[in-house]
């Protein structure tokens, strides 16, 4: 994967704390592995570089504010013509078309016009953001979905495509659920807190230690959890089936936390666990990075500077393919057009 | 897209408050276009149907907990053997390996766990969930890739592959900026209420009419947003960089909101929009469902019934690729077992 930055300055996320030795241990982390050169669009012996690496690249990745792209006659419309296998992938804030397309965008920005933040929060407290940026890594997942699909679609076609993925358009797709509830009901669901708005116990309960989750959404489970806390509620019509919990979830908060507070919450997670009931602690960044199950899946890798020391942490890859390696180390992020010599061989432009 | 269901009682989802004319819906929203046959994997006429299918098949995807596709000899190694071109997709709260592997899963368990719960909320008081389904969703959209991925790389190998990807990894992905700076700092961040950790100002703020977002991340932006709130900030060493803005962001938000306080939301939205600096208000779903940049984007989708009339909504497909079609309405979720003929009839088993 070739970045291509503007010279001088180069991507701004170079600059984002928290920095160590100097360098953003976030850009680090999410650039690991990638070829860096500094082009000038607007130059014409770049430009010429840039042409050359359409024609030899699969995908082009852009997330310019819609318009931007074509001031420098990169649109789509100009490129695909004289590139037809090019997968073109957009991702911007509102999408390439609609009356806010070239409005800028941001994570933020996107969770709150989107639904997510009126729906974070404790009810009759400010709404919150969610703490990932799931706003902008939404988008992204999409985009990588319809670039994959597109590739997919080459194969067999031989044309690429243009995939157009928005920031406001992922939010509104992860808010599925509240679409739906809101059209057959009439009315815009509020901030659930701690809990599920569609399962009941499915939330975080207080224990006499602090809070832990815990979810019983299906009959079964809520059966275990009542035996395991000898809450004799399985049978009681108000809480007997899942919409009657939901209906009824202020009240089984309670009569639930009125036993979770005897003890503290490794003793209610030892219990729930070895009754089969899904429950979890509510873990600091600092803990999932140890969590056994976390770091037996090579969920956190090692990222290297360029002298191969090992510098920086970053999340691992989630998708874990048979026949695929998975190295618990991954190369360093490119310095600001620390490839260029090499891409220009690559391209026999030497 | 067909979907094997238990006899009898079918997907639990179909029961999934809230109900319109008896039906869920949530199912029917995700569920859309889908067909749907009831098979008793123990039983010898149903199972040879369901060898059949993976005979068919370019794609099979389970999310039962690890284990339990042994029980009926249907786990990967069984399977891959006899049908090698069979792209075999597991979800899984935990994944197919570690100590943890074979406990359930649950969206909340993995946001607790997995980070995301510990850093959405305000400071000091106690940590809530992100109002959308990010630890089941997100594990959804990368399994997607993973199967998309391996769909490609069979066009050129001609073999299937496992993907196995788990709710909790999921969530560790999302919180790379986390990841990155807990190991980088050596402090496991704190929720941050309303602003993301590493932009400042980019978070909501009060006018006098209630609360919206704006964001200014890079120098750029702020000196725009300076400029239009008549705040001198913008060379004031405290400000002038994102690095001291975020250093600073606390008194920052004060200044900010000492302005805005002045006027209603609109005159900020307005004005901050005509200069360029991203904003939004902070929306309901039912806001969200008339936004004309959502409505012009297709994002709000209708689902029929079995009749063939709008019965139900749905979020878009936020994945546009050009030359695809784009429906604004959408064909029923099934009704379990309702495709039973047809499939027998497309495997030549009537």
């Amino acid at each position: 994967m070739i970045k291509i930055e503007r010279p001088g300055r180069g991507d701004g996320a170079r600059r984002l704390p928290p920095l160590k030795d100097g360098r953003s241990a976030w850009f680090a982390a999410i650039n690991r592995g990638k070829k860096s050169i500094a082009l000038d669009l607007e130059a014409e012996a770049d430009r010429e570089v840039l042409e050359a690496l359409l024609g030899h690249a699969d995908v082009l990745l852009e997330s310019f504010r819609p318009g931007v792209m074509a001031r420098f006659g990169l649109e789509w419309e100009a490129v695909s013509p004289r590139f037809p296998r090019l997968i073109y992938g957009s991702l911007s804030g509102y999408g390439q078309t609609g009356p806010d397309a070239r409005r800028p965008g941001y994570d933020v920005v996107a969770q709150a016009r989107g639904g997510l933040m009126g729906l974070t929060g404790t009810p009759g407290q400010p709404p919150v953001r969610s703490g990932a940026a799931v706003g902008e890594i939404a988008a992204g997942l999409f985009l990588a979905q319809g670039v994959l699909a597109a590739l997919h679609d080459r194969a067999r076609s031989g044309t690429g495509r243009r995939v157009d993925v928005s920031m406001l358009d992922a939010q509104v797709a992860l808010l599925d659920d509240a679409v739906s509830a809101t059209a057959a009901t009439g009315t815009a669901p509020r901030p659930h807190g701690p809990r599920h708005p569609a399962f009941a116990p499915c939330e975080a309960v207080e224990a006499s230690d602090g809070a832990f989750v815990l979810a019983a959404g299906n009959d079964a489970s809520f059966e275990k959890l009542c035996i395991t806390m000898q809450l004799p509620l399985e049978r009681d019509p108000r809480f007997s089936t899942n919409a009657a919990r939901c209906e009824n979830a202020r009240l089984l908060r309670r009569l639930i936390e009125a036993v979770t507070l005897e003890h503290p919450r490794a003793h209610w997670l030892a219990r729930l666990t070895a009754a089969g009931v899904p429950c979890a602690p509510i873990q600091s960044m600092d803990q999932v990075m140890r969590d056994p199950q976390v770091t037996a899946r090579n969920m956190i890798v090692d990222v290297l500077d360029k002298y191969g020391r090992t510098a920086f942490k970053a999340a691992g890859n989630p998708v874990k393919i048979s026949g695929q390696s998975d190295p618990p180390t991954r190369p360093a992020a490119p310095d600001l057009d620390g490839h260029r010599g090499e891409i220009l061989r690559w391209l026999n432009r030497t």
